[in-house]
């Protein structure tokens, strides 16, 4: 319960801090102790001549969650290394999904398995991130 | 000179199709067969409330000169798997540079590691993407 | 049917043909079309001064059950990028098991996410996978 | 000097220590603090019935490179997340060198960009590894 608030102030300070997220015009639509589940809608700034979606908007959104999911518990986590393939095309007007796993976390490494999926839940991406969990906390009280 | 031109070419055209590259405000420093150099301004409306930038600008970044040094031969090209290692933070201000190094270029695949650079010309980040080249073109001349 | 005996047929040969899964003493648990579960024991060969099994280890029995799995459809396939997170160390005398997700299969392009497991059902590592899709074939009748 | 010879002494006592690394018969050609260079002989166990090495080999060559390039300074490191691009066959009688390219080096994080090639200089890979540098030392004078 005091985990789950944490968490959900965390993401809250981070979302209202973040221009990038709020510009993609990213909801949190779930979100636990070293979770995050966000989702967007591709808008025509995000797409190509082709009408594909760049694909740093879904990097972006799943770097995101990512980043909430790890910072989650209080403590201030960064990213290290983050891949992603690409599986299916995003067009404008799709409304895409991600997910995280937590893999692992320890003392200072968080590994997540993030999940995207559009509207038909399609799976469009698989992305993974590896997390360095400073000492740094996001509020003091947490400490 | 005639696949010079071709390059230009096909970078411009991807560039103007390109809304998410505009709004990134992506120039094209330099442009070759196989190779590109971008450089953008890291703007307030791409940090966080540490005024550090999201991870998702300097993947764009490097995906656009991933996107634009693999299609410059003329054939449509797409990412399949990219991944990306974050070295050093990049402020609001800063201005960002990604410089492609083709490792490879087979008819159907290619590998490009990027490198990321600040106005310091210190490393902020290495991508590598491995992307899969169509057998459709951009334009019919070069059939 | 045929699908599951030309998977069988695959994988037996390549088994039979590949002298450095033979060294590893990979066993073939489970294999059917996109699909293949492989299990080792970790031999005192294979660690080092601390007991720890050296990284290669774990990836090189993730990346024959990509192998398998994504040669299993009679079209020879390669790898072309690999990457693996490690979450737990293994030592000499545990037994590992990777096991494939077929997360895409196209033309010319598989991915597939590879769960790496101890005895003890423990997530020890996790590797994803990108072929390419030849166009030759492992038997002739498979054309 | 001092430095180089506690990086030498490390990667002798890693390499007596590495029963894998010793059964790849590897050879350390260069070593200084942050840097290895390691050869090796792909033999007829390595390979599979095309005569092509197993991707492990690669992999593993390198990954003995990152391990003795980041233990270098005497702490242990740890890799946690490697990944590699098959750029070239290796065959059975080919020579393969894996050269590191430390990109950075913090107190508890280590980036290095690792090229492999074959005896003709050309790259047949390329392998980027992040590991973490625990509190540990190898030897106790170095505390």
């Amino acid at each position: 319960m005091k985990k789950q608030k944490l968490a959900e102030k965390v993401v809250n300070k981070m979302m209202t801090d973040d221009a990038f997220s709020q510009w993609l015009d990213i909801k949190v639509i779930d979100m636990k102790p070293g979770y995050a589940k966000l989702e967007m809608l591709v808008r025509d700034e995000m797409v190509n001549g082709f009408n594909v979606s760049h694909g740093g908007i879904a990097f972006s959104l799943a770097d995101s969650a990512l980043a909430f999911a790890s910072n989650s518990y209080g403590r201030i986590a960064v990213a290290m290394e983050n891949n992603i393939s690409f599986m299916k095309k995003v067009v404008a007007g799709d409304t895409i999904t991600a997910e995280t796993d937590e893999l692992s976390i320890g003392r200072r490494i968080g590994v997540y398995n993030i999940s995207i999926t559009n509207q038909d839940d399609e799976q469009i991406a698989l992305f993974r991130g590896t997390v360095f969990r400073t000492k740094e906390y996001h509020f003091k009280k947490d400490n």
